[in-house]
């Protein structure tokens, strides 16, 4: 599947968003109406909200073939602000072997009248594919694919830089961490790509780097001092400690801090305005140090916030496409 | 507990419908009306649905102690369609051994104001035994009873045939597959004798053969081809595939389809304007050619889409019945 | 954490109500206010229910860290029928093993806007750990913490109580069983202390005695008949026959109805309009003759039922709390 067919699928004969499966091949404006958008969704935290009608009656179903619990929670939430009926089913992969069953279970959530399916899945492609089955008034939304894509946690993160750095383009962007595995780092560079010119810099321990094909404008930098010199967003990736375990060089969590993680030290080589990122879950004092987590430029929290700004954003996209079918 | 008690323990003093239980001892028009009702609930894929209140402010136990996904969505969806608050419980077998522990949990659910109990079990008569000790403004609807019994999908059934053949009566109907432990197949069997005289054809590999006495008005039928001769509805069942590799037959998934299976070859024996059905989950190219299960005459998404507005109907009546109490 | 700083940080300056951690340092009057409140939210079983819009658009998150029927179903119910989302999150335990990831979990969902956390969790002091490190604008429900405190069940079993003694003072309490590792006994013994002088007899196997200066208006009594003798309220706690069986003493069922079980020959010796209590799950025939379970002076589904009421008088109370916020 090449990058403007699938373009192609995720939007309306009209440029309307029907699916939303990667940030690939979306117009610049049209990501920049889905943040603005967002903007309508954010919610000062403390303050009585009101209940929003727009998916009242309707059923998303939150399709998790890989376990999550925060973005399940994020869509979730997402979807009952928004008055729609949640199904949330935790699919075992043992269960299905082959994707004609996934298909099966499509159709039949399809014919009680689901309207999204919200997918979560480890092999690169399951969203496209049931995008391509679905029937024309069902839409589907990508919530994390393989190490493929991340298209909402993606649009979240570029939210989070817009409100700290009013625009996307001329910035430098440093990512560091597990580049190889990350479906977030792809998704962040293929909006940075789409929204800017920027300069995007990855760090990763070698084991661990990424394809830099899929990083066409990016460049993978050895010396972490030097990627963070005046970055305007420093992002650091979640680590899975079993991973750095099972290594034969047997960095330990403390090794990995020394030589990777995000540090006070560190971080006072950025901007001093620069902002710190994180997709969570966080290992503290492994791949961030806890003060830094903690600390004046850290915008973790405020990222989870646009999370669910953006999936209600992203939700509304979809239903107003459907206008007049 | 013989089939007029059953009957009675259903049905309030005025004869509307308290639990569902099973489909023997309802009248003829009593089940005619239940099917027109969930005509009402019918709505056309991707069309805005309309909130219905009827039951706002209700709440729905689905009380599983049996794993289900499909059939559980179908009453969950269906009770918040009607804006019942719904409460899944997955009950773990093990922690009930003895009848009066359901009752404990029964009790105390109870005395949260559960309204409805929607029960799935592995064991004969739990639903009726239920049904029994609730108090008089709570319901009991089967989900799904061991062998014995499957009410909503019985109903389900119906309405499929009754969409395409206009009328429930003359018809020839032949099932096909595991009768032995086949639900699905005896309340399919009991709602063709009461709304019929229909001709009931069985057909299953000797060792998944099911007790005649439990069909009165079937015939078990050798040879499948036969069976299949002029039949206006074919319903095939699900194989476990555990359970046919098990036996000393050694039957594999390709020799029962040979066998057993509904191949388009086998299919055009049929009336040409047959239909074809399937409870599911399907597995395809065993029990049923794959050309077959997605070709023209396969109403299985159908069934889907009738299982949840004849949800909605039962729901409707039980509330209904309980009016001026 | 003293008692007073406890009772300082459930209240809002003002005396209201922000989190329920425990009964500790409540005035007496705080508590009369709440059970009177919670009279309102009392539904006869069987009436249709008014849809209580209070909590509309608001987000509760059950985070259970220990798993909970009973107790999650009640909350949940509780905070849908006054039209909250409920976000339910069953924490494995072995997914945190230090403080911080607790509050990662926390700012997260914090984050996507939840406004009340219900937590339940196996060891001491979490939800006060919890209560002092999110914002101003979100409320912390102690769901039941380790052997410590369970505050929602101490309110239900004096509002249960006092529908039954009209009062709370001057009363007989006398409680049996598994005391050394009972938060209902504790947070029951705290309620007791503040809304009278009442006397409390305490009666438990050796080896599961209370520590008694947890319980300063207590009596430990070697003789159960002597405990019971006069009392106008009998409450008897919960046995883990595992744990019974695991003892040296090799105490089984049988041997324990003998000993410590409320039967009815032992329920005659109390006052003639002595109620019985029991928080549930019971073990019949071991703590608890059935026939007492089931007996007119039984008020254990009444127990359950008010639960709810209590819960749904306790998120009233915390979102009021915030008024003019």
């Amino acid at each position: 599947m090449n990058e403007s067919e699938t373009g192609c699928l995720q939007l309306t004969e009209s440029g309307k968003l029907r699916h939303l499966l990667t940030l690939r091949g979306l117009r610049r404006d049209f990501i920049s109406d889905l943040l603005d958008r967002s903007e309508h969704y954010q919610h000062k935290p403390g303050t009585p909200p009101s209940r929003d009608k727009a998916l009242d009656g309707r059923t998303v179903v939150n399709l998790f073939f890989e376990p999550s619990t925060r973005t399940r929670a994020s869509f979730e939430l997402a979807a009952k602000r928004m008055s729609a009926d949640v199904l949330n089913l935790d699919v075992n992969m043992s269960s299905r072997k082959k994707g004609e069953s996934i298909l099966d279970t499509i159709y039949t959530l399809q014919a009680m009248q689901a309207d999204v399916f919200v997918v979560r899945d480890a092999s690169a492609g399951i969203p496209e594919f049931i995008a391509r089955n679905v029937q024309p008034y069902v839409s589907v939304l990508n919530a994390g694919e393989a190490d493929v894509s991340h298209p909402t946690q993606g649009l979240l993160d570029l939210l989070t830089i817009r409100q700290h750095k009013q625009n996307l383009d001329g910035l430098t962007v440093t990512v560091i961490g597990d580049l190889k595995h990350s479906r977030v780092a792809r998704s962040l560079g293929e909006g940075l790509s789409i929204m800017g010119p920027n300069e995007l810099r990855l760090v990763a321990p070698p084991e661990l780097a990424p394809d830099m094909e899929l990083y066409p404008q990016g460049v993978l930098v050895d010396d972490i001092d030097e990627a963070i010199n005046g970055a305007d967003v420093i992002m650091t990736l979640r680590i899975q400690r079993e991973r750095i375990k099972g290594k034969s060089s047997l960095m330990t969590n403390h090794e990995y801090l020394q030589k990777y993680g995000l540090t006070e030290e560190r971080l006072s080589r950025a901007r001093p305005d620069a902002i710190v990122m994180h997709p969570g879950p966080m290992n503290r004092d492994v791949e961030i140090a806890g003060p830094v987590a903690d600390g004046p430029q850290s915008v973790i929290t405020q990222q989870v916030n646009n999370g669910l700004a953006i999936r209600m954003a992203v939700l509304a996209a979809v239903f107003e496409s459907r206008q007049g079918q």
